[in-house]
């Protein structure tokens, strides 16, 4: 499982604090445990500093690289921050993201045109957010193909079919299983990317629900996930379930986790 | 989801004691225990008692029939306990089960011949174990296909497309899994039904394995299990998984385990 550590977000409070009072170690800490942890990615997201957003983001991403070696997902809708994050990075780093809303599409699409970076493409338009299988899918084709055609490798985009709470409409979680599977069988190659915690939106046991939902998405294929790797529980159920699913060769990572105690069942 | 009830299985120490002993409290009460839990049905197995398997299934189930009117799964493979189990049940009960190994053919068949009795189909023959989802669907059909010829009915059908342990293959979950995707797309109305403990067979913290198995397949759309309903983790496990799946309107279930603490999360 490929997991985007989405602890360095600057709407978590505390990570807002830190980053207005210039605490790196805090930052640095947020870095080395996610690493520790198993993360792939480390993402940053600076968003909620408006017009600050790029200069923040320079500052995490310098401080996160003197502790982990980890590549960096680089989290922002803004084409300028993402362009400072670019240059502190190796193209090894994650886009987070693109959509087929077109100022977004305009602006990011040159910056990754021909790297070979990696993408986060949602599954967004300007009309309206998408509801079925068949919206999702509708936009994730137009939006692969046109990745596609500026050069980005299949392997190297992430298709986020967009999680909406299932208290709004029960028919959202299957809605995006469903397409994670289609794109998974559609392109070979291509990646299946999500947060969780929309999906739970409105209801009890928020976490618990999450972790299920990670679950059956794993079941249908996705094969990353935008979570916090330090919560434990999640990280045992995405093992169990990688194992179940038939991607652990002889079940070698759920016995290791089993044996460092690792599991919290 | 219909939860076939478990408990009542002499294979089971202290029910096969139970039997033994003519105890019939210590039978009474897991009836009444499965029924207060959510089951849909209350499995009946006497099978460890050769020659004697009959009359203590009709035991069983007479005393069972004392205290829950939920119909019964008479769970043996000899074709005379049965035809005493359908004796003793109207045709709302369960027949646990069929295959298409020729004797187990041959003789139940013809007991279900177009009656309105539900069966469980186990996608297994006299030459190998099923390994792949061709295998198992292979079988499902043939199987499935020689139900209808007899007059019975699609949505009396419950398919097991029989569980193998995960630690001897890799590929067993995912082809468990995908073949119960297939069939519930191709015969629409038809039902598919497991138990779990077959995949964590080898591993540490099998209850946690068979619970996250069952949110898996759940996703693909199994809609009935054979499993214990007082476990709770496994019954908190199956209600979010409905909720996410789609088949809980306005999240009402979910909602409801909540309100009566009964999520164990």
């Amino acid at each position: 499982m490929i997991i985007v550590g989405e602890l360095i977000n600057a709407s978590r409070k505390a990570v807002g604090e830190a980053i207005k009072q210039g605490d790196s170690d805090f930052i640095k800490k947020l870095a080395i445990d996610q690493t520790e942890a198993g993360a792939t990615y480390i993402d940053v997201n600076a968003g909620i500093f408006v017009g600050k957003e790029g200069d923040y983001m320079e500052w995490l991403i310098k401080n996160i690289k003197e502790v982990t070696k980890l590549p960096i997902s680089i989290d922002s809708p803004d084409p300028n921050v993402i362009e400072r994050g670019i240059a502190l990075n190796g193209e090894d780093a994650m886009i987070n993201s693109i959509s087929l809303e077109q100022k977004r599409l305009d602006t990011i699409l040159p910056l990754i045109a021909g790297t070979d970076l990696k993408i986060v493409a949602l599954c967004m338009d300007d009309e309206k957010m998408p509801e079925t299988k068949e919206d999702r899918l509708k936009i994730a084709d137009i939006l692969i193909n046109k990745l596609i055609q500026k050069g980005v490798k299949l392997e190297n985009i992430y298709v986020d079919p967009l999680v909406q709470p299932i208290s709004t409409d029960i028919t959202y979680g299957k809605g995006f299983i469903d397409t994670v599977e289609a794109i998974m069988e559609n392109y070979q190659g291509i990646h299946t990317i999500c947060g969780l915690s929309n999906i739970s939106f409105g209801l009890p046991e928020r976490k618990f629900l999450n972790r299920n939902f990670a679950v059956m998405a794993i079941s249908k294929g996705l094969d990353s996930l935008l979570i916090d790797p330090l919560d434990k529980k999640m990280m045992s159920n995405i093992c169990a379930a990688e194992t179940l699913i038939g991607r652990d060769n002889f079940n070698v990572q759920y016995l290791k986790a089993f044996r460092k105690k690792k599991l919290e069942v």
